[in-house]
């Protein structure tokens, strides 16, 4: 019953979408339509409205949910202090988004917000990687997480509760060996910028060995060329992601690459020395790594 | 001029918001009262507004403010977009708020928001202390920074542009020296938690100190007790906020206390070895210190 809602609900959006989008830098998230250009949408959002531009889309579509989409004001933290708690890692080691945020979260995710939130954190990697010094000898090196970092999982989140249900391993696994996860276009501006600089990619992920042909041919597909290495956990590894990513990171170094830059969507991606001369942290409320 | 109106601002908005404040709970500063705990004020932030509850005081008290207060959606990066890449330390070493910024600066402020991450971030620190297994010798401490952390200057930067004017030393030491900082009412409840658990207090602020005196007295006068040092800034320290910081917990380990925890309102107030065993990053969309 819930997966045939929120297929209906997917089906509906992508019908609602489709129709206010006809201009050019929408984003697209294979089926799912992000209205960011949309030039209706955007003069609504213009009008001092701190919520999101595709959030009477989304509004339409839930008329049942009754107060689930509030902030939360009554049941508990509110949504917009408890996402930025999880982004200033105050918040950790947490399961689910909270029930009564699924709706707020939704909106974030499916309107402008998320997109404005990642475009903010690329400008300042861009400005960052523009003002280096660099050696051009090839041996510098930027670190690019895969989950929520170079690709999306949003198509499988948004038909999943938006981080409200617990994880569920099979059926993530199979939207991952689907090989379809859409790229994060704000990411691959960055990555492009990289390239054109000298300044080369790494995959560093915490996907399973298991899953780097289907890893490699998502990444092809949406128009990711030139990295220099994809690091993967081996499949029986059970450390801790910082754990992992940082061994990995020393590795590299002792090889003796130069770590320009890191981001990724959770801080495991980016705390843990070395952590790479500078950080960058995308938003991500939809789950938590430790 | 501008000084004139923004006295007339702060009267007003002393004015407006007293008549709508009579129930217990509101935040007092020094003249200015939180509207937090308002009834009328909460019911219409439970009416799905993710902007402030305070928003429609300062709106009415800016109607030549034109332009200025929106998201910054036309003039650059949106204000809710910058305050989240401060907030998450992907913006760093910036100097000023965006002008354009103010009124949106002031709104989460002044209004509920503000206050609401506050109370997470807490939230989240007396969970985590509450779950220790203390040693209860005596050596276990917590360090707090002051300023926007145990003091609140937001007194000051309410009449002064919300951050978004250059740093002015002669106006702000002569607003410490007043020694009327309003106390943060989440810290304070985390600082009197962390005393019942038996963890020792520790200040260390970027004050100087030559501010020593009147940082004590302050701190007593807002209700703080019972801390086992006021570590200050030599009045001749020209290295780093992040240098200072390191090298006073370093020392208190090096004397063999335990940091189980440290709060502050900067990065630079909990990054840098040894950090605390969990550190917890406060709001601040006013300033900036690396």
């Amino acid at each position: 019953m819930a997966t045939t809602l929120a297929t209906a609900r997917l089906v509906l959006l992508v019908a609602l979408v489709a129709g206010s989008t006809s201009c050019g830098g929408a984003w697209e998230l294979s089926g799912l339509r992000m209205p960011t250009a949309a030039r209706a949408v955007q003069a609504a959002a213009e009008r001092f409205v701190e919520e999101e531009v595709a959030a009477p889309v989304i509004h339409a579509l839930r008329p049942l949910v009754g107060s689930a989409g509030d902030l939360g004001w009554r049941g508990g933290v509110p949504c917009d202090s408890w996402r930025l708690a999880v982004e200033t890692n105050n918040k950790r080691d947490w399961r689910t988004v909270p029930a009564r945020c699924e709706r707020y979260v939704g909106n974030y995710m499916l309107g402008g917000h998320y997109r404005r939130d990642s475009r903010v954190v690329i400008d300042e990697a861009v400005a960052y990687a523009e003002g280096l010094q660099l050696a051009g000898n090839g041996k510098e090196v930027w670190v690019f997480d895969i989950d929520e970092t170079a690709l999306s999982n949003l198509p499988y989140y948004a038909s999943n509760g938006f981080g409200t249900k617990p994880y569920d391993a099979t059926s993530f696994n199979a939207y991952v060996f689907a090989g379809s996860a859409p790229v994060l276009p704000e990411t691959q501006r960055l990555y492009n910028k990289l390239i054109s600089l000298g300044i080369t990619p790494v995959f560093l992920t915490g996907r399973r060995e298991n899953q780097r042909a289907i890893t490699v041919a998502n990444l092809r597909r949406e128009g990711y060329s030139g990295w220099m290495k994809l690091l993967l956990k081996p499949v029986g590894y059970n450390g801790t992601a910082i754990g992992f990513k940082s061994d990995e990171r020393r590795k590299l170094q002792d090889a003796g690459y130069v770590i320009v830059g890191n981001i990724g969507d959770q801080w495991s991606d980016i705390l843990g020395a070395p952590e790479g001369a500078r950080t960058f942290k995308l938003p991500d409320p939809l789950y938590y790594i430790g």
